[in-house]
């Protein structure tokens, strides 16, 4: 990816001429995007990295294997909130790991977490770099070195059992690296969150990642049967068998660990044969509570489609919910995906049940086009959002869930913390949402706030968050559903999971990375 | 329950002479019962507890909830495994705990376990008093004594959302308790575990209960929303949300833990309602390995039923897989048995799909009663167990879990290693074998041993499980899918999650329960 925005250049296009109209309208901003500037010309903060210190790193990976240039340093600043983005157009110097390290393999990586124990120096373990939650900060915590440990090399498929539907893939696999090698063997994962082009397969897991087929497939760590992970003190191999009752499921701790507890190195999920067919099928709601009930309707009936979203009626008048389409023809009330993959008879059967269910709950079909639409431009979000804070306008989003009975509530809270807070001083914003994940028990909620830019929109976003964060709590929602905890969620992981549950992570952090050197700052408080 | 056996007195039959003949011609005993002794007559260890312990205890929970009394002592003396019911009928005298406590909620119990660290007393966690792995035995550790925390009183249905489907239920509360509250609001748990008559809220969530309809309703763990634990340390009120990114998931520590790590007082549950319609399947296969692959297509396809099990060649021709109709006309080949539960019109649709896919896969169907009296004799087992041990013949059960590829090298490793343990000495030994809860990507194994006792069985057992027990881990399987660790499986657990997996339990536990008083000598090796 680039340094400072999403993707690679080929992804990047200047807004579309409809949009800017909208904006000139809506935010008075002009559209001109800025320039911006030239990572050469960018000042890094010098690495603190001692001669002693990178011999010592070559000595555990090869001298090839650890760099301290202008450019890998820049591109493994941090991740790609709109705060990093905002602080790459603007801070001087850029902060930076003091050394990028490429591990080969788990027994690397395990050699590594000791010498950097012993060393003191602090790791921060480094996947597709997509983190927008702070995740990747190169914070030093105590340390005066820190490093990024990139697992870009532990990218093999290592193993396929197409019996069990298992396949163990190597932690620095991107999304479409992991489906490219699965999909040679028939099989596929299914897992498509919106940072699917560049995430990693040990990224999903330390973060909990979730995909738009999460109905259909489940989230990351339902997928995840046995996981491999190297700490400081020694290495764990978890998970014997699809379930168990053998004690506490260690497994648990190390998903969503975010590189705080150890480096997982090695998963072996779950994948299903490439589907042989798909259906695609989109609806509309009269309004969002109408629309969220049939939802609700449908997967506690355990007829639930692959992938199955409704937008909110903002969402769905600026057609955000096609980021590829902005601006095309607009749906009225809320509009709902819904795409069903499978075998021929198993599509049939249950798209027929959805689609009865829907009907019965007030939906009217709209045809296969607009669910198409979206799955064609899924990936295309956090594109637009690079153009739109060129032109000055904030653009940024964030999640949370809760239970069916209470989504209502809490949507209107955190839209009513965002909107109160983002028009403050006068200028007008937008609050969008749909429900991109569903359960039996509730459902996520997934806001995009599009806005003028204050003076200094790192300050203008972190109030809003900050006020959309204590009304997720003070509502009873989870501080975040899929985005993780990083350093941004840290301050409300207290609420999330009380005292003695912060008490219980540092034991574990204690028992298996003592001197601290784990991503420090990250996920406990 | 009785004191040594399971059950009430009215649910003892004695075995019908087509047994007693079977058992006479196969095994070579008479099948006239013993008398087992009268409970006044046993002779128990006298209570540790001190007059300065009783008021202590007492001052906590009242004194008419401790009691030191033969009766209830005996009836909180360990759990139902054969081994425990062998030394019910032989061990003079016999152990128990040194008093019961009956706290009335939740910050009772939260004061009881400060009270008892504070004192040095051991605390072992009771709810139905149904562990078959030595979950309740009274083992002090280095403390003087030990009380049983009875959650008996912890019955209450505290809140219902039919709008999300949850409910949160009293630890204390039994299976049926529990389902006949959520009956007076429309709605089931729907977790059937073979303990279901007498097994608490609190032990599905503290042992990771998986109960017979977990194809459709999914395991305990599964179902758990929200956990509310005490510890000696403080207390915890875990889960947010149907799901979180917030970082490792806490509740799956908890879950599990056994009584070790604290005691789980209130658990909210994911309920469903009513179901509208059952459906009830039957099917006959040639034999186990075709059965095996019927019942993994179907569950791979996303057409799961309910309740999903297949017998294999022996349980199928001693008819044990319908427990109350052993002895019955058997029934060729492998017996599965398949119900469905839900809305008429999915059932409709998932019991046409799931058929389809067994017929493709070699299944006969054999029409509904099969199926009928299979649920009808369900929880009949224990019971034919305590008539069996009656009349001196050994019979029990294991249960482990792996991917389908390992399934049949497992099956036979374990069928072989308690074959040739049990027949060693000369006498005939029978095991049977059946698959009863599936996933995606593996099976349960449920084995079942009937053989002749010898002189020492305790002993003849003992080494059977110890073979059974290193031929699971050898052969790549969990060492329990559903029974729990207790202290029978914890001489395994470090084969289970390694040196490291182990050294974080132990983490865990100082930092809540930092004196050890909670279940001592159990899970945690």
């Amino acid at each position: 990816m680039v340094w400072d925005a999403w993707g690679a250049p080929s992804g990047h296009k200047p807004l579309p001429e409809q949009i800017r109209g909208l904006l000139a309208q809506v935010f008075g901003v002009s559209g001109e995007p800025v320039t911006r500037r030239d990572e050469g010309d960018v000042p890094l903060r010098d690495s603190a990295l001692t001669p002693e210190q990178h011999a010592g790193l070559s000595a555990v990976v090869g001298t090839e294997h650890v760099r301290t240039d202008h450019r890998d340093r820049l591109r493994h600043a941090g991740g790609k909130s709109t705060p990093d983005l905002l602080r790459r157009r603007v801070h001087t110097p850029q902060d930076a790991p003091d050394a990028i390290v490429f591990p080969a393999d788990h027994d690397e990586v395990l050699a590594l977490l000791r010498h950097c124990a012993e060393q003191s120096i602090a790791v921060v373990p480094f996947g597709g770099g997509t983190s927008v939650v702070g995740g990747l900060d190169p914070a030093r915590g105590e340390f005066a070195t820190v490093i990024a440990v990139d697992l870009g090399r532990l990218d093999t498929l290592t193993d396929v059992d197409p019996i069990s539907g298992l396949a163990t893939l190597g932690a620095g696999l991107s999304g479409p690296q992991a489906e490219e090698l699965l999909g040679r063997h028939g099989l596929s994962l299914g897992h498509y969150p919106q940072s699917f082009e560049y995430a990693t397969i040990g990224g999903f897991a330390a973060t909990r990642s979730s995909g738009q087929a999460s109905a259909g497939y489940g989230r990351f760590d339902d997928m995840i049967q046995r996981l491999r992970i190297a700490t400081p003190t020694g290495d764990l191999d978890l998970g014997r068998a699809p379930a168990s009752a053998a004690g506490p499921d260690l497994r648990e701790l190390f998903s969503g660990s975010e590189g705080t507890l150890g480096i997982i190195t090695g998963v072996t999920v779950r994948v299903h044969p490439v589907p042989e067919t798909t259906a695609y099928q989109a609806w509309s709601f009269p309004d969002f509570a109408t629309g969220a009930a049939a939802l609700r309707t449908v997967i506690q009936a355990g007829a639930a489609p692959t992938v199955m979203r409704l937008s909110d009626e903002a969402e769905t008048g600026l057609n955000l919910a096609r980021a590829g389409d902005i601006g095309g023809a607009a749906v009225g009330g809320c509009l709902s995906v819904t795409t069903f993959e499978g075998s021929a008879a198993h599509v049939a059967s249950r798209s027929a049940e959805a689609g009865e269910l829907f009907t019965a709950a007030g939906g009217t079909a709209l045809g296969e086009a607009p669910a198409r639409e979206w799955e064609h431009g899924r990936f295309q979000a956090p594109y637009l959002r690079d153009a739109l804070l060129d032109v000055g306008v904030l653009c940024e989003t964030l999640e949370t869930a809760t239970t069916w009975a209470n989504l209502d509530n809490l949507k209107a809270k955190v839209t009513a913390a965002l909107t109160e807070s983002l028009t403050a001083g006068g200028a007008p914003a937008l609050v969008m949402c749909h429900i991109s994940h569903t359960y039996a028990t509730g459902a996520s909620l997934y806001f995009t706030i599009v806005g003028k830019q204050a003076s200094d929109p790192i300050a203008q976003w972190a109030q809003a968050k900050r006020a959309a964060g204590d009304a997720i709590v003070a509502a009873g929602g989870t501080i975040t559903h899929h985005h993780a905890v990083g350093a941004d969620h840290r301050p409300w992981m207290t609420a999330e999971i009380g005292d003695l549950g912060v008490r219980v992570l540092r034991a574990v952090k204690q028992a298996v990375d003592p001197t601290g050197i784990l991503n420090p700052g990250k996920l406990i408080p």
